[in-house]
């Protein structure tokens, strides 16, 4: 394997579409530095380890001497939609801008080098297009062009009001690639057509057109959709070291090398010697899991936080050995010792005074000794001594 | 019949569409100076009369104290067509689209009063807006709406490319009548969409809506197609006076009512009567014909060419009664003696010598004596002593 080989494999590695490789390949035998960019939207800063593939991608580049530039599009958040149909385009102010820009930074930085990442204001350039700059940059695109963009062609032959200057926005972002002059555009797949823009009007400039280079969007907690704050299966970037490693640990095996592959630093080698020993040498995956927890939440809370959080949760689940068939009740708030009596943790209520006077009553892990405590509705795992669990609903 | 009344008839003589006449009524109500705008395109400086029917319509607003502004569009002329596919909208320069302004204000003074004229540049506006401007601007519209515009409509449905910055055009138009507050705007039947945007966009802006009067496109000499260059049926505002006479006088009968409507400074009541006389008391059509011919002359070349023109018809054409029904012939060129014998005009050549030598042959109205002269390829009305008429072809 040559160097440009190995290079391509990391840079291709988890990626759902490169267009076109063959090009992406000369670009890393030109042994140039490449400019790579990516734009930021600045209304939703707070980012959760969906968003951070793609950063992740661009750290890869990084790694290999590459240039990357953010681009914060703080030109159209400051326009928001004017047509005030659009809540997700809310107007922003120059403040609200930097500050979320800031904020997108700051958690950028946990995985990119900031030494060699160049942050751009897309207002920079776009407010000096004027109107003479926007007329001529429409008329790089045709209507028919335009409205093969997915989202488009539903909403137009659906009926859905399309306003003119949504036609705008991806001839801003291609405009932006001309100015940048950028080697490689990053993106989720979602974002094929805007990104392809990017290629074509540099080709118009007379420039050599930028690869595109497509994420997959990581799937949630659940396994099936893709992670969002709306499905409620994220892992913020902000969550608690616990939190973190807890829901990693929750994992499939299976999502356990995906996220591997799009979020782990580790390098392709390093993956596979992984797999290999969890599939052929015995090795426990759940322990490739901690490795990968261990990794993310040192990322985010640094190597000490990491380590407490793979401690305590041996402590609290691995030593305690949860089983994973226990008994489930739904039932309804009462007094702990007749709900331990009523899931059939204990034989009477008396017992069950028993072993609360006794420590030996934990809820989610935690002792409980309070025989006058009425739970509220939700859902716990509650355990007595150590092999008798149960999860319970209060309804 | 009101003020009002009067001037709403004098308002809408000849107009294909007022849209909607109980608005424009209710300015007219209002007693208020009006403003009337009509947009130039400076890219075709030199005007027919089939240019001068929106004039006049500018004109009759003036008389009833209402303010017109001309406005040239500057803009768009100096961006051209970016697409560069479009042959009729090339770039123009500053100093051309002075240059043309000034050339259509010169011939557009000959019809309105310079005092009551207020002539604008819309660049003074458009370039202000700049990239948001033009943003919020297109935002006013959905794409389904303007690709109802009925030439998108057959572009788009034809696959005949349509581009994006295409669209911005009508918004600009309609962004004019914003900032001048227009409250009627002028236009040619083929611009009510662009006409109605104005509409929309004022209402949209919290603004008096324009209305919206469209004037017919006026027929050409041929009586059936529109009046164009490209289809030489036109009588230029620069035709000299003879020509320009003699056009208006080869004119039907019915065009000249329309051309009275359209284009003559008379009241409908002049022209009710004129026409009046006859149909009903005998007034020879001729005679009405050579008032209208006398006064567009007049008003481009002056009384004193205006009367020179009248005499020199009457000399060469109505004293010399060119029948109507005079005999045709075509044949091949030969010396002018065999020629009138071979059309009968003369029953030899040698009686076609005399003729000559007396001064009573007339080709085209002038006196012809040279017996060895051989006419070119084309037709000619060929006239002998006073009766002797035929229209000859020349092979």
């Amino acid at each position: 394997m040559t160097d440009v080989d190995k290079a391509l494999a990391e840079i291709t590695r988890g990626a759902f579409e490169v267009i076109p490789v063959d090009e992406l390949r000369k670009k890393l035998e030109s042994k140039k530095q490449l400019i790579i960019k990516l734009g930021m939207d600045p209304t939703a800063p707070d980012i959760h380890l969906g968003h951070t593939v793609i950063l992740n991608k661009l750290r890869t580049f990084q790694e290999l001497g590459h240039k990357v530039v953010l681009i914060i599009g703080d030109f159209t958040a400051s326009v928001g939609d004017p047509s005030g149909k659009n809540t997700t385009r809310p107007v922003l102010s120059k403040e609200q801008i930097l500050f979320n820009a800031k904020t997108y930074a700051d958690q950028a930085f946990k995985i990119l080098d900031k030494e060699k990442t160049e942050i751009r204001y897309n207002s920079e350039w776009l407010e000096q297009l004027g109107t003479v700059g926007t007329i001529k940059l429409a008329s790089k695109l045709t209507v028919a062009r335009m409205l093969e963009r997915e989202d488009f062609t539903k909403r137009y032959q659906g009926g859905v009001p399309i306003a003119i200057h949504e036609f705008l926005y991806p001839l801003f972002q291609g405009y932006d690639s001309i100015v940048l002059k950028s080697d490689v555009e990053l993106g989720g797949t979602d974002q094929k057509f805007n990104l392809l823009m990017g290629r074509e009007l540099q080709k118009d400039a007379g420039l050599e057109p930028q690869c595109v280079l497509m994420m997959p969007l990581l799937v949630g907690l659940d396994g099936v959709k893709k992670m969002s704050k709306s499905a409620n299966n994220y892992i913020g970037v902000h969550d608690a070291p616990n939190d973190m490693f807890g829901k990693i640990m929750s994992l499939s095996d299976d999502l356990m090398w995906q996220y591997f592959d799009l979020l782990s630093f580790k390098s392709i080698e390093e993956i596979k010697a992984l797999k290999d020993a969890c599939l052929n040498e015995g090795k426990n995956p759940r322990d490739a899991k901690i490795e990968l927890g261990r990794e993310i939440v040192a990322r985010y809370h640094g190597e000490e936080e990491a380590n407490k959080a793979v401690d305590n949760f041996i402590n609290q689940f691995a030593k305690g050995a949860i089983p994973d068939d226990i008994e489930e009740f739904t039932l309804s708030a009462q007094p702990l010792p007749s709900l331990l009596k009523e899931a059939a943790l204990c034989a009477s209520t008396s017992e069950a005074m028993r072993m609360l006077k006794q420590n030996a009553v934990k809820i989610d892990g935690n002792v409980v000794t309070d025989n006058k405590l009425v739970l509220e509705a939700n859902t716990y795992i509650v355990q007595v001594g150590k092999r008798r669990f149960a999860k319970i609903t209060i309804s």
